[in-house]
């Protein structure tokens, strides 16, 4: 940053500015099509809006303060998710006035903070222990809050959150029995099915998830607690959670950029999931063709996270992104088409982990540049 | 950060505080165990100079200020390499005044970027295209300053560069008649020999890369062409290029810190190389521990890179990491030792793109917290 008036300094800091034509971004960048995710962000809303849930979209897809008021504004969002409290303090911070950690939070001293931000916001979080309760309750009444907490079941994911039924019930008691604390209902996301590709084994997965929810609700319910929110669901399987007449929050996260990989998530007719457009690239430059039949340009392992497989090359049939390291991609070019100084759109693997490696998006319309969004809280993992 | 005083703030930006003692470090954090990090400076100094060839640190590992310095002043680095014009820019920022970005750099603008670094450090940069030396001559010449070039030959990596030959010979003739520029010599690199597990293939692959760089040197001598500089080696593989009486510069990096990939690699006696030890760890807490079985850690593909594989815990064999995702770690936990909130170090599969997650090395000596070192360059990537 350049001290004299904090603005970042193109080429060191940032790829781009306002009003460049793409061609003249500096690269690697990460590029949002804005056409393309206005549309995924609307597309999205009908669909809920049509099915009578709400969406409480994830924020750690993107972590940016710019998208989570765009998904509020004209997204049909009642609120944010984030999995980690210094993503909750970046988002509060930036304005959004109703955020769930979709996640225990556990530490001391994480604890506290979360306590103190909800005297900024409506605050809800995530619980799976008996002792994090009692925690939670001390925080709240030493801060004169409340939190708004949602009992995590595990209905199929393997990771966090008790058992559905009794364990569930269990907990929820003491939520509710605890001072500074509300119980607000369930969360019930079953993340392992969100990247199954087929349609059948998808909807298998996630009606078990339903079942062992529903099962769990009523029980709850015939102990007088009322699950106000039952949330989950992402963008893999939504559909089935927000007809199931019993999820209400959607915590779709991905729609908005979408990635290689959700793009092998089949529908019911073997074809790709067709909602949502690739939003999201990484743009890169040729920087060698020293030698015939291949190429190799800027983006490597520091600018896209390769967790999910290699990049898939935006409109190109002819070339291939056949190797990554840690700054070079190599691309088999068959047709010696490739040279210095080409540049190519990358759909990366995965989007979460790509977009927490960069430090501002390049939002493009009309192959200019439109907007500069700072990934506000990239690296916000604490 | 603090409007105030600038100052990051615990929690928020950064996981500690000097003289905190270790247990109360907020996770996930990035530890460096700082007396394993100086020994391993120390005896990678000791073995180059035993063999009489400069080392060139590698910065592109840590991307840190700090540790380049250290590196200079008590590891007898000559200098640094980076891979990036805006890591470069940080490190000359930082005070290091000897700079080979060992890659192409052929993008005007930061081609005019490096051309003008050069008025500040001695700046080195690595060629494989004619039409690069002229441009590269251009930007020196208008920015009346000297740049290095290494012709980048391919000597078995599949990736930038030359051929050996004739080729290489082209390229330093054009170099040798450039205005602005100085032939430095070649840079034979051969990475994808770095992680080949099995000693006698990996040396094979280096024997084979020597050979091509040598008949490229005397091909130039040959010509009146000194190669003053024959670059190449990396952390698993200098002793062989340290040995060959052809290299002079080495360019290790993983060295000062290690990663559960390299410990796979063997030395002549089937066991992992020995010289270096792990320095590097994610800290992580236990976060979730509500069935019998596993346990959940706040550690996932957002804090480290699982480009080669899954991390390991260190010390403990009764526990294991199975999965990874954005944010979380599932580890098995057959005898249920794990407790909220109970500390594991994890030793990162591949140490380069995990350092690039971070903002902040925690270094810990005695348990403390003893020195905070930012990622200087973390993100640098233009």
């Amino acid at each position: 940053m350049n001290d004299k008036d904090n603005q970042p300094i193109v080429g060191l800091d940032i790829p781009a500015e306002i009003g460049m034509p793409l061609e003249q971004v500096q690269t690697p960048a990460l590029l949002i099509d804005l056409d393309v995710f206005e549309k995924n962000v609307a597309v999205l809303k009908e669909r809920l809006q049509a099915a009578g849930v709400r969406l409480r979209a994830h924020a750690k897809t993107h972590k940016s303060v710019d998208i989570a008021r765009y998904q509020l504004e004209h997204g049909g969002a009642c609120g944010i998710c984030c999995q980690k409290v210094a993503e909750a303090e970046i988002m509060v911070d930036g304005g959004i006035g109703d955020v769930l950690v979709s996640n225990q939070v556990v530490d001391a001293g994480k604890i506290d903070r979360l306590a103190r931000l909800a005297r900024d916001a409506r605050i809800l979080v995530c619980v799976d222990d008996a002792g994090n309760v009692d925690a939670l309750s001390a925080a709240a009444l030493r801060h004169g809050v409340q939190l708004e907490c949602l009992v995590e079941i595990d209905c199929g994911a393997g990771r966090c959150g008790v058992l559905p039924g009794d364990a569930a019930l269990e907990l929820a008691r003491r939520i509710d029995a605890a001072r500074g604390l509300k119980f607000a209902g369930l969360q019930a996301y079953q993340g392992a099915a969100q990247h199954i590709r087929e349609f059948a084994a998808r909807r298998a997965a996630i009606e078990s998830a339903i079942a062992q929810t529903h099962a769990t609700v009523k029980m709850l319910a015939a102990t007088g607690l009322e699950c106000g929110i039952v949330a989950g669901a992402g963008t893999g399987s939504y559909g089935f959670e927000a007809a199931s007449g019993l999820y209400n929050e959607m915590q779709c996260g991905s729609y908005v950029f979408m990635d290689a990989d959700y793009q092998r998530v089949l529908d019911a007719d073997g074809a790709p999931l067709g909602e949502f457009g690739n939003a999201l690239f990484i743009w890169t430059s040729i920087m060698s063709a020293a030698r015939p039949g291949h190429a190799v340009c800027d983006a490597g392992l520091k600018v896209m996270s390769l967790d999910s497989g290699l990049p898939v090359i935006h409109a190109r049939d002819d070339i291939e992104y056949v190797n990554c390291s840690d700054e070079h991609g190599v691309i088999a070019d068959p047709l010696n088409s490739l040279q210095l100084n080409d540049k190519l759109k990358l759909v990366p693997g995965h989007c979460d982990p790509t977009c927490n490696l960069h430090d501002w998006y390049v939002g493009i319309r009309d192959d200019r540049v439109d907007c500069l969004w700072p990934v506000s809280a990239r690296g916000k993992s604490l």
